[in-house]
């Protein structure tokens, strides 16, 4: 039930009965010279798409661009500021709090989003705004890692992971094409966070974090992703059940 | 060529023989009973990344939320404010123009998108940045308008028109077979721009402005994205083609 | 009717008969050698307060500083930012709201006002504010561009333009004496906008854009703003008799 | 010599021998049923003027909105909230100092703008922008006060006081041919500052605080305002000859 | 080392060698019946401040208001908005990069800081700002929550738990003579976060999350302090040992 | 009678009697080689805790840091921005009336604080905030000027004066051990207000503005403080007793 294809009349039909929507969110940068630019918001539109089809609840069009910033300097990185996610989110959420929904979940697919997000619930609640806010990281989840554990042990790393190289190599197998696929090394830097685009590529200078791109394969992205979307489901369940205050 | 597909590899390469990029921009607004809510960023993106494809420029992913205050008393409407659609834009183009892009073209789907989008622009020459930048709206085409008329007459309107909505039953016929295909009747009251939610609402009560979008066909949608492709191809072509200052 | 010469008594008594008032804007900037930097809100501020004074409306002081960030390079240019403009234009309707006024019509006189002043407008209007509020910018009325047109042929061009420097030159002949009366080649380069202060001024060295200012004469302004004022009284007529929302 | 009657031109020649200039700044606010609403800005800009005049000094248009949120309860006061009236004399003092103005005076008739106007200075200076910023209430000097201590002994108040009217009667006689002459009693309530708008007309019902408007004539003003001129010319002196750091 | 007992000449010296310093911040919040409203910047404070002894660091002044907008239906609670919280932290820590510090610590004492502060980092970092910006928070460190479970067992809860309690009983004694001391029970609502003020209410009628305040002891208060104080003394000395990029 | 070591049951029941509380607010700055970066807060918070003692009044945790940009370029100085310190305050107040205070007393250490304090107020009154505002700056009050100039001449300067070191050396006598005691010479140099960082040092090369720290005495601190607390003890009574509008 994508919210794009319906009519308000539609809409108005499903809020009679139901108040959660899901609202897919990503980022627009460098994935290492193996993954794709689009993976966070690929990811997180796929999964959130596919939880709102088993459980027959809306999801929105996806927030395609996110909190990249140290990522810049890299080509193709495109980043809102900190600020401006937290008042897109805030804009996103007051809309739909007046359509009368009241359970609010981001399905997200890029770490960098989430203080920002989260502070804009924040705001969102000092300025007394009724409802259930929710970010879900899909790349967190503890059975998701535990997953990845399991299939790319100690090489998984922290960006451009062989796991959502997976997801987005099942999703959209064409895009791989042109990417390369020897290996490279694995550097471990003692660096810190946050970093800004240039710290960022002096210690990481391929765009990798400790991570080993080339062993993604479509059948792991197809197991991860319904690992991640039946995980959700569960989660998704319980925040439909919560009484409101 | 779709920004989300690459890598930063080849986003350099495409960067040292081209400075130019599209972004498709839409809203999340209602489209009256009859069109998709998500009508004017799937227009946009289609058209966007049709004229990418035959141009062989780069497409960036699509803005989906836009500037839709005057819808939003219908339900399924979600829109930013004006002031975080100006920082949405100034962030991404600031982005753009430190990778080396100079030539930035939004595509254009929603009229309540343009003084934003338009201010946006200023504010970063205010900022002294340099490069050109351009919204191109393919419903406010000279060609187009012409094409509505012919095929339209005086049926086309200002809102969930007969054209759009051709152009998204053309891209996605299968969400058209939920909604309505009675007339009603046109209405063409004497109203002021703009107007709040609940202004419009009471002008303009199914969320048509003086359109007949029953009118809207598969083969018209054919026609006229084809129209819009090939002007915008003409226009962008000019882009590329200026000096910089 | 000035607003600036009534009691808060007899504004008091205004508004008991009508909810209407005209706010003259317009910019600070270069308006080449041959053009008075004020031309902008001294042309606006004598249009509004003759339409004010036949159609016994209130007409507001004048907003003397505008958006002309493309000026900036050439001395004497005082900008405001856009995103200073649409707060400065918000805070003035909101007080004019609460004072009960519902027509709320700016007289402008400068081009790079309309999209940072549109922008306001929307902004109020996601925050629910009633009432009409309305742009007119005289130099933008089609009648007034046939008039130049018949008038300077294909010389009256996009900036100090021979139509407004006919126009101060009737309201204020005695600040000509001190400014050149040569001829100047008139070039039409191939540029884009918005430009920064610094882009405009490689565009257009003098100040001039496609403009023969040299051309201006005192009974052209007088015919020219006579037109305006003729014009703008027609469309404000308009606006008294609507339905308010 | 008043910068909107000059060209480009005109200012470069005036900033190869001097870097000052002065800028009027008042309100749009009720004076009581005695007073003009636009009496802070019509003092401050004919004593800026006069003082340019007489000094051969560059006077920038006049800042007629200013900040009045305590007279908003009466009709007509237009306020510019604090944060505007802070950005927008940021804004213009940015564009005089890259024009290379570098003794910026404000000319104020308004007690409300003081502390906005001043922060507005500290915010440019916490920027590190260089020059010398200044305000001079000309209603403040002492000098005036102690002739309006002469000429109205305790009748002067703090608002609408015989001394701005008297100003203003001086400059704008014909205005005051709709305004009552009858006295009035002056309370001296316990108030508190700074008072909303609905708080101030509680404490002041008509708008006066402890002032006796009726007392204001043509010849006190001329004498006002002569004295204010002289001042601000030894002011203005001072300034002109400070070593800049 | 408090920053506050040196003159500019001593932190001079101080920069010479090193380029660390520790900021404490907390909140000023309600804390149930039990504790008390300063609870969380006395903690930090304290904590901070022997770990600066120790190691001979720097501390600065501490931060006492924070982000607690979810106990502001309790009086006595004062929250800043997250956004100004965000503007708090960049500015501070924006001071010490220009005086040249490089590593700046937040030792935090209240979980609603953090999303704030290091969306804070991250717009800083945005900005292409240099430098190590960490928050620790010493109640959410491992060993610090191993502690309270052995002391506390399953009655430590989530806001005025008797863990930060003890150290503020250990600190501050004679606070507590006008404390109850009565057991109350241990309701284990099922909430959701982040709450508004009134939402937290109606979850948490007396201020407690899950949490047994009234088994606050001083010498649990000691040693729970000191091992903070162990802990966050070995992470300040891994982040004094990094490469800086 | 300090918030912070009360508990909100506490509060309410104050808040039956009273509605006032006083707010130390001060600043970390260089105050010369003499006198301590923490002077300004270290001031206004123990004269504020003794008056509020003394009354029986609230005290409310110390604003620590505040508006300082013109001591910048001495390290050490940690600044907040004019507009950060405006929403400081903007937001302390909020929670504070939405508590239920409705006198809120700023005792200020620092004058650089005052424009921004102000403007806080103004821009909460311009929202329509109740209640009665007030900073009261104890180094400003006529009694204290007096005193400094019976005990110190004409050599108690503007900054780092020997009135608030002494002040801080009856408070804190042991962080006076490494400070420097031989005289300077005292300059009076020609400038200006306000002025950058850099711009302050030029004027005044240790941060003295021409002050005589070393003649600071314990003795006279206390004398000072006890004036200060008396005189400011009479002035909140005032507040105190006022009508609320």
């Amino acid at each position: 039930m994508l919210l794009e294809n319906l009519s308000y009349v539609e809409v108005e039909a499903y809020l009679v009965e139901k108040d959660i929507i899901l609202i897919p969110i990503g980022s627009v940068e460098q994935h290492s010279p193996y993954g794709l630019i689009g993976t966070d918001f690929i990811t997180a539109e796929a999964i959130a798409r596919e939880v709102g089809r088993r459980m027959d609840i809306l999801v929105a069009p996806t927030i395609t661009y996110g909190m990249s910033q140290h990522h810049s300097a890299f080509k193709g990185t495109v980043t809102l500021s900190p600020v401006t996610l937290i008042n897109l989110v805030k804009d996103i959420i007051n809309s739909l709090l007046n359509q009368g929904f009241r359970r609010i979940i981001f399905i997200n697919g890029h770490g960098g989003n989430i203080n920002a997000v989260k502070t804009a619930f924040e705001q969102l609640k000092y300025e007394n705004k009724p409802g259930i806010y929710e970010i879900i990281s899909w790349f967190l989840l503890p059975e998701i890692q535990e997953m990845e554990r399991d299939i790319f042990e100690d090489k998984n790393g922290f960006h451009a992971t062989p796991s959502e190289v997976s997801v987005t190599k099942f999703l959209r197998p064409e895009a791989f094409e042109t990417k390369p696929k020897e290996k490279k090394k694995i550097e471990k830097p003692d660096g810190y966070f946050p970093l800004s685009g240039e710290e960022f590529k002096k210690l990481y200078p391929d765009g990798r974090m400790e991570s080993a791109p080339w062993l993604a394969k479509e059948k792991y992205g197809k197991l991860i992703m319904e690992e991640a979307v039946r995980i959700i489901i569960e989660r998704v369940k319980e925040i439909a059940k919560k009484k409101l205050f």
